[in-house]
């Protein structure tokens, strides 16, 4: 075994045991559809999840999170300022926040949306091909619904660019994940395709990633990778014993919750692509 | 074998390639409830949903989409402007749209809305027989909750009258789904009981009805029955593994994602009832 | 075995065939996250769910409805005059009302609005420890998210002091379920664990005890206790089946819809703690 490869598994099974044993909690201001899978995910890793959107709450309840999961999918106006109020407060508090820029290129009203947010240093961005291009390129097109139209390798130099424009560490979710910090580049082998048949994994794993970067936010690259390839090694697991998408959900959560030493060193799939 | 019925079964299984080769992209303005299922369900039907709701951004994204569905489950006052905004743009550049009239009858308030919506030309409406028959009297009156108090065939005269008046194909579900245009009237004889013990299976149906219609506009009547039949058949299957109404949602969506040819011309029972 | 854990096994029993009979309908004014699993667990115990949050519809809906459940998972301004409204309505049509002060003590707004909830007369308070505790003491602090720093059994007297304040039962989930009316005070020692990593299943165990208060208001205390162990027996049976918190959602939802008499007979656990 390559002895990269080797460290990265390592390095993502302490990562797991250290959301476990700190039980980060996690803010989250995401989309109506995703939130019961994302706080079951965050609870099947072991972190602590908190779905509280409202502004009046923001300045008691935000500087005590861990980290924060802001996630455009059924963005309404009066939503906007909350999101950017937690942004702000967790920016000052030093806390990690990590921006999900569902379907960015679906109209004129969400690109600016994310642009706006992408202006408060978010420490992480994760998205898809469409999603990370349409958010690189900052022009309005559409992106077809909320999934994508772009494999995630199509999005490596416009990821690279939103990183070093943001300074965010940038992560494409495809058959591939891709993660850069406007340099390095780090791909993520795990999964499997029947998990974009399931809603809200994609917003779920965004969520995943802060409760990783909560407990190393010294090293966000890492941290979002190893997120990335240990949900894709719960959705390993899941579809062996899966029957379709509904089943795969189920497995997928309750893998990511059973997760072990022995599975995660032997499953860990993160090599350096540049 | 009925050679109506054979051909009824051809018609539902092209349909189903059909949205599963084009996956067309159907946005959904829905309920809180329903989200996650009524998105699952179209991606296991290989459709593409999109759960958007914003009345900012209706006028870049609606036009794009193949389909539109609009639920009045946990309607309120701010989110009915963005649905007649979309549902005038569907039927302003030809896409088909599709109502579901949840709890037409619980308020005032909402049968208002639920008439102001069929205003605007439904290619098809699809409810209860309480939420029907409430919607063509159009009178308030107690509908119990979200779920109906009447059988499905007590309606028939309702829906016909509804159709006729609202231009739209209207279903009627219940142990018998029934499909009028006003004059034609069929039955749709799949599904299992249970199904009612799950939350948003209404909701979700009615999702799948707009991809229906979506791949087959001119005929209407048509693949509203289809998407009916094939959601009953998805039932029928998932009853045959499940132990409850939980397990039965599970692999209802799991037999939806797996159905095969044989299965579907086996099991199809769409008959002419007038 | 104790003739008074017999009479309380019976007692159980008989609230769910009454709710299985006679369906009462629970409209719920709820969090996002938990919809769906509160939907589903009314519905797999018999009851009609109803999640209905709109201030233009209380008015017709609430006067009409079996019980009412408010819950504060994910308030905002906007929801709360419903809310308020809702609870004055059922309260003066002497309609039972439960409330479920999700994270009390996460912000000003969230406990001066759980505080101005209590003032309007609920018949039963369900939280975890640091819930009812934040809410007895009214004093602002950090409830860590939404699940509990503290046991049940540390919220004994602080539970007692809010009933006798408020007029209200309350109950206390834990390891050990503490119902009390501010003299009495009963443990109900039904459930399992893992219960706590499926998000909203407190949200829903509310919703639970409003469908048992609606059929019978009298005795609100052992409703809510016979609530509770019914809903943790349903975990401790889908617990022999599942493999993890997503299974075990699905294992207790198909037990709860099952659950037969035998079954309750052998399994509640509720004794009087003084």
């Amino acid at each position: 075994m390559e002895e990269g490869a080797t460290l990265w598994a390592w390095k993502s099974w302490a990562l797991l045991t250290a959301v476990r044993s700190q039980s980060p909690l996690i803010q989250c201001i995401t989309n109506f559809v995703s939130m019961d899978l994302m706080a079951n995910t965050l609870l099947s890793a072991g972190a602590s999840p908190a779905m509280l959107h409202t502004l009046e709450e923001i300045p008691d309840f935000t500087p005590q999170v861990h980290a924060l999961c802001l996630n455009v999918g059924t963005l309404s106006a009066d939503w906007l300022p909350a999101m950017k109020l937690a942004a702000e407060l967790a920016h000052k508090s030093g806390k990690p926040w990590v921006l999900d820029p569902v379907a960015a290129g679906a109209s004129g009203f969400r690109l600016r949306a994310c642009l706006e947010l992408v202006e408060l240093k978010p420490t992480v961005i994760r998205g898809n091909a469409s999603e990370i291009i349409a958010l690189a390129n900052a022009s309005v097109g559409l992106t077809k619904g909320v999934d994508s139209s772009h494999e995630s390798t199509d999005a490596v130099e416009s990821a690279k660019s939103l990183a070093r424009a943001s300074g965010a560490i940038v992560a494409v979710s495809g058959a591939v994940d891709i993660v850069t910090d406007g340099k390095r580049v780090v791909g993520a082998h795990n999964g499997v395709a029947m998990m974009t048949k399931i809603t809200a994994t994609g917003c779920s794993v965004t969520a995943l990633i802060a409760a990783f970067v909560a407990v190393d936010q010294a090293h966000a690259l890492e941290a979002t990778a190893a997120a990335l390839s240990l949900f894709g090694i719960a959705g390993e697991m899941g579809m062996k014993l899966a029957n379709g998408p509904a089943s795969l959900r189920m497995h997928l959560i309750d893998s990511l919750h059973g997760l072990d030493e022995v599975c995660v060193l032997a499953h860990v799939k993160i090599a350096s692509l540049s």
